[in-house]
């Protein structure tokens, strides 16, 4: 029989109503014979309720007791799913973090899986019941209470789909697969059939935020089909999966990603001597300052130019730390830039297909838009362009690389 | 070094500022060198909202599930309260009733307590931390969690102070103590220092809703002493504990009990014969009423009248129920009257004082007012009058037991 592990978010459960829908949806599935295990996110709303009532009394919350607190939100909604489908004759049992049990780290509010113990959830399943579990917590060797993280119920159905060896793990959201780009810009956008881990994983970073990184980043390795769907509308999704067969049709280029979250900055007349890319970016980090993109050119009369961008709320940070580096090291100047925004065309298909960086760039050229920065990975290439080009780019890479074609064959 | 259990219920963490006023109280107390385990209920009103979500769902919630959501109101506090002791520098920690390890049976939404794990607390209490415990909760030996009940909060309580040989349980409520009487109606009620754990068996049970019946029994049980204290107000409260000496200035009567939700049921001229109670109550105890006061005259002409009460609320079924009996046993009729109440003295120090009931009677008939029905424990004497006279006369027997007076030396 065939074994199915269904997550639902915060918006999927975050009524009564909504509830006694996802229990009208998983009857349905249950009567089509698959054996099912449901994990849950708190009911929308009710994790930054009790976050809130926690800063009320201290602005740094001890993380054990967060944990314990924020945890009890899972634990309503696995209770209510269950009665809800009690009610309609299907034989369920919920079961916290602790209860399953989903061994983690002791990293509270942060905390990483270490096991799954999946024997009461198998004995379930055998005896005909859907087995709910609370998404987002589990249980430290030492009996506390633990929670992944914000998002942490992707991976909690995903390791449970890992643990359970099961043949999908469906992702119910409030969009209905993953496009081609993001279709309030180009409305010509197409969900996708398929789409590997690794391109999935580069349109997460990238800003199509349907899924948590972490959660594909776990399918990818234990090789779990992954689908993503929308919890109340009909249609299959897209399937997340590994790159089973590199066929002719295979398009080039799967989707189109973008964000706006960067800023840009640049230190110019840097001496060109061994050690200076750490000399720059080793007080960006002890900072605790993620950096995304770096490019350094080749250098002229012995100094070079370096670049980089970070996210956009540490612009001015990264600024003040870079002109005292600036000073130290002798370099010309500081400029930056937060008026940028990053374009990438993602697709495993270009590691077969040369050509496809410049054809990004002709179509970018076409349109008369200037690229700052170019940065390039074995299925991508990103380009850093003004802002106020942003949309004018999409739309453009889209229709180069005949992402607006009718209903592609993924499959 | 004392170790005291403290139990807050849910009027007293019903907003943060309530629980930041909690951990004011318990840093003075910890302050002062005691080891303090406190046991905390669900914010006033939580339990009821969670009931509520599920009731949305089902008519009949599946027992299991709903210990699952409501178990999560006294997670957040003990959360809440535990973050509120560490902010003010005093060390702490928090458990749920499985963390503990409270291990009850698996009787869910009335569970009772089987087995405390002491180790993890003694090991806290060892390291200098003050233990948070979330009241109402357990787990049973399958892993589920179970609630205790309403009002179960008091009986974590007294369970932890039995397991950890606690020097007291203080149970702090929304009143400074046990009073002589309702002081809404008697405005000379006095607090007493000290009460007997049968005398406040009689009290609560006769309506004197301070705590919860079940915590005062096993606080008897296991001879915990029991402090009743209200949670905001300064004062030394009730101490409830073992009738040490039986002391010359020991008063007769503690405190005068009340109620007003019962109703009376006569069923009049049953042939007299042996069988005849189980013949009547038998029926009344299969239709799952409890019956409080039983009263059976000497037969006239072999046939005799029986009297009981049962609560206000289920008068109808029961009159329905006695009605059908009378026709099978040849009963001659059936009358009943909802418009009655029950008053009673309570003291251990009847006992050794003959008199007291006479005493009793002879205030009532100076005022007047008619007995319809008599029962009599060791330490108790009620009656039952019509429910207009029930402010006249605990008022009469307030005066005439002498509980009037300047304020009593309990200890």
């Amino acid at each position: 029989m065939a074994l199915i592990v269904q997550k639902f978010g915060g918006t999927s459960v975050g009524s009564i109503e909504r509830i006694e829908q996802v229990a009208d949806k998983v009857k349905k599935f249950r009567e089509q014979g698959t054996d099912l295990v449901v994990v849950l996110s708190a009911m929308s709303g009710e994790t930054n309720r009790l976050i809130d009532l926690a800063k009320q009394i201290t602005d740094k919350p001890e993380p054990r007791e967060l944990d314990v607190i924020v945890s009890t939100g899972e634990q309503v909604t696995i209770g209510l799913l269950t009665m809800a489908l009690m009610k309609r004759g299907v034989p369920a049992v919920s079961y916290t973090g602790n209860q399953v049990r989903i061994l983690t780290d002791s990293a509270h509010n942060k905390a990483r899986i270490l096991q799954i113990d999946d024997q009461k959830i198998r004995a379930d399943l055998k005896a005909g019941r859907v087995v709910v579990v609370a998404g987002f917590q589990g249980v430290d060797e030492h009996g506390n209470i633990t929670t992944l993280g914000r998002g942490g119920s992707d991976t909690t159905g995903v390791a449970l789909a890992a643990a359970l060896k099961a043949d999908e793990c469906q992702i119910y959201t409030d969009v209905d697969g993953v496009y081609t780009t993001d279709p309030r810009v180009v409305p010509q956008a197409q969900r996708l059939e398929k789409i590997t881990f690794e391109e999935m994983l580069e349109m997460a970073s990238l800003g199509s935020k349907v899924l948590q990184i972490r959660s594909v980043e776990f399918a990818g390795k234990y090789n779990v089909p992954l689908r993503v769907l929308h919890s109340f509308k009909e249609g299959p999704g897209t399937l997340i999966t590994i790159d089973e067969e590199e066929s002719m049709e295979q398009p080039i280029i799967s989707g189109i990603a973008f964000n706006r979250d960067e800023a840009k900055l640049t230190i110019r007349g840097v001496p060109d001597t061994p050690g200076v890319a750490f000399k720059i970016l080793g007080p960006i980090s002890a900072a605790n300052i993620e950096v995304d993109m770096i490019v350094q050119n080749v250098s002229h009369d012995n100094t070079t130019d370096f670049t980089f961008t970070v996210h956009r709320n540490e612009y001015e940070k990264a600024l003040s730390v870079l002109e005292n580096t600036a000073r130290e090291i002798g370099a010309r100047e500081v400029v930056g830039d937060t008026k940028i925004a990053k374009v990438s065309i993602v697709g495993v298909g270009m590691r077969s297909h040369a050509g496809v960086a410049s054809r990004m760039f002709e179509a970018l050229a076409k349109e008369s838009i200037n690229i700052q920065m170019i940065s390039t990975s074995e299925i991508k290439v990103s380009v850093v362009i003004e802002e106020k080009y942003l949309e004018l780019a999409v739309r453009a890479l889209h229709t180069a690389f005949e992402l607006d074609a009718p209903a592609r064959q993924g499959e």
